[in-house]
């Protein structure tokens, strides 16, 4: 793991890459009381052609991690030395990525992704709820296998019961307080065969946000004939600002808006969503996120009803499908691409 | 510290009382990742009458932190287990406790309180967002020297742009999640002289909800001409449930509501504070809480205007005086009291 220690006076230490052990935290440590915690998710693969390792648009959990450091009263820090870290240690981690190529595999070199997890916690002992004076940055990381996963099923609870966030609060920020308060709701929703939470925001309006801890997209024909690809914006600060979200977007908007498929980012009600699909208009849904990747949507559950989500390619939907490969082009791909950074 | 251990098959451990100590966390930790954590705060003190060390309403504590810990998907315990062992606790730590009587002192007990802060962390090391299958309880202390603080400075936000909780949220949950994201905005307030923060619900409504990390209360007379204290009501999660708030209520309800005297919980906007100041009918308001006690407000910044709450008795009103008056009586007092639990 990688670790760098700050403190209010000093400022941040250097980091230093050393075998995974547990922490040693004074029970009156920030962190433990005050959720004064944000962290990322990165992966980490070979491209196919180069054998070399790359991690995607690292740039853009830079500025997140900043983002969601200076919501919680973490420490900021140079967004250039944070992917310059990032690279450091997964060159030496790589060691347990798989060979996609011709390469003979050893036993450690079988992971095909690894998943980074850079993280921040405040570390000052003391009771008080102010920021802390003391923080520590990490990266971990665990191996992943690739897998294909089942379309989801996604349960909308009324928003008068389940809110994520909300306009002031910190739904946009990648702090640990997005998360613990979602867990409940989501194992009941498990109990009733549902894989994730589909959150609604606003009793009145019942806008969709996110799906579980992912982004949500739908596409659908409007009432015009045209279609439409959409997500909720983020303006009111209350969805992730998702790398695979914008990226998404920057794919749909390069390669496939035009005069009748039209790439919207605004708000949009679950009853949008009901009304297109009781009309035939609904075309496809899905989630991503770095977790996720691009994940179909097949089933939504909301008021005692179950919504069923065309999946036109038998498992996806063809805009689902077509995107994941496109970004698999980009990650793995042939051709060199900007948003690929070779480790 | 009192340390107790729970894993989801084999429950709960027992617990045992170690010296203060660092915890040693796997950096995976449900509780530096997803904030699974919550916390209690208590005073522990010597009743004045008889020498004896109390607690004060432990049950209630005791309901409210289960509360906390099904919020965010970590274990519940019988509250009764929970009430004996801060008593135990306290016992070995009562020797710090200042003797407030005719007795000699050392120079450890010196303490005019003991804080008490129950916690429960999720200890499980997995990344996925799943409820944490091994927690700690700990309970830690520190000493305080009691106070008289000057009365509070408060700055009210536009709800635009500062919200603490929201309906179908976790505002009334003592976990860690709603600490961490109002430090910043805290720290913004305190550079412009406020000592906290005055959270507004509702960009229309502008409902008055919580003063920092503490329950707010305001007394004034009606336009019908009728005395009012007021305070937030539960019913919308969005306020925390206080012991303090509870008591205050309590004793207002048993000792000053009359036919010209209201106690009530509801829901009340800045813009009917702003009004009762311009009209001179508002009478004072306080902020309360186990850390806070009763504060008097002096003055509540609002859209650029500096509203200056009556201090009646000089530092106080005179409402706030008497319910500190008779909280510090059953604390200390010369009567048994059902609140007051000796250790």
């Amino acid at each position: 793991m990688l670790i760098a220690n700050w403190n209010k006076t000093t400022g941040w230490g250097a980091p230093s890459i050393v075998p995974y052990a547990p922490l040693a935290l004074d029970p009156a440590s920030s962190v433990l009381h005050y959720a004064t915690e944000c962290f990322e998710g990165m992966k980490a693969y070979r491209n196919k052609r180069t054998g070399k390792v790359c991690i995607f648009r690292p740039e853009l959990n830079a500025r997140r991690m900043n983002k969601s450091c200076d919501r919680v009263s973490l420490p900021t820090f140079d967004e250039t030395e944070f992917v310059k870290l990032v690279q450091k240690f997964t060159a030496v981690e790589k060691r347990y990525l798989a060979w996609q190529g011709e390469v003979e595999m050893t036993e450690t070199d079988d992971s095909d992704f690894l998943y980074l997890r850079p993280m921040m916690i405040g570390t000052s002992a003391r009771l008080g709820v102010t920021p802390p004076n003391d923080a520590m940055f990490l990266i971990i990381a665990s191996r992943l296998q690739s897998y294909n996963s089942k379309p989801l099923r996604l349960l909308a609870p009324s928003p008068e019961e389940a809110v994520r966030a909300w306009p002031g609060g910190f739904g946009n920020a990648k702090v640990g307080g997005n998360y613990g308060p979602t867990m409940k709701i989501q194992t009941e929703a498990a109990k009733m065969g549902y894989d994730q939470i589909l959150w609604l925001f606003d009793a009145k309006r019942r806008l969709v946000t996110e799906a579980g801890a992912a982004n949500f997209f739908v596409v659908w024909t409007t009432p015009k004939g045209t279609t439409e690809i959409v997500t909720c914006p983020l303006t009111e600060g209350i969805v992730l600002e998702g790398v695979t979200r914008q990226s998404v977007l920057d794919l749909a908007r390069e390669r496939l808006a035009g005069p009748s498929f039209n790439v919207v980012e605004r708000e949009f009600s679950i009853d949008e969503i009901v009304k297109a699909a009781d009309e035939g208009r609904l075309i496809e849904a899905f989630a991503c996120g770095t977790a996720y990747f691009i994940a179909p949507v097949e089933l939504l559950g909301y008021e005692g009803r179950q919504i069923e989500i065309p999946l036109k390619m038998g498992t996806s939907g063809f805009y689902a499908q077509t995107i994941r490969r496109w970004l698999e082009e980009i990650m793995y791909g042939e051709t060199e691409h900007q948003w690929a950074v070779t480790v």
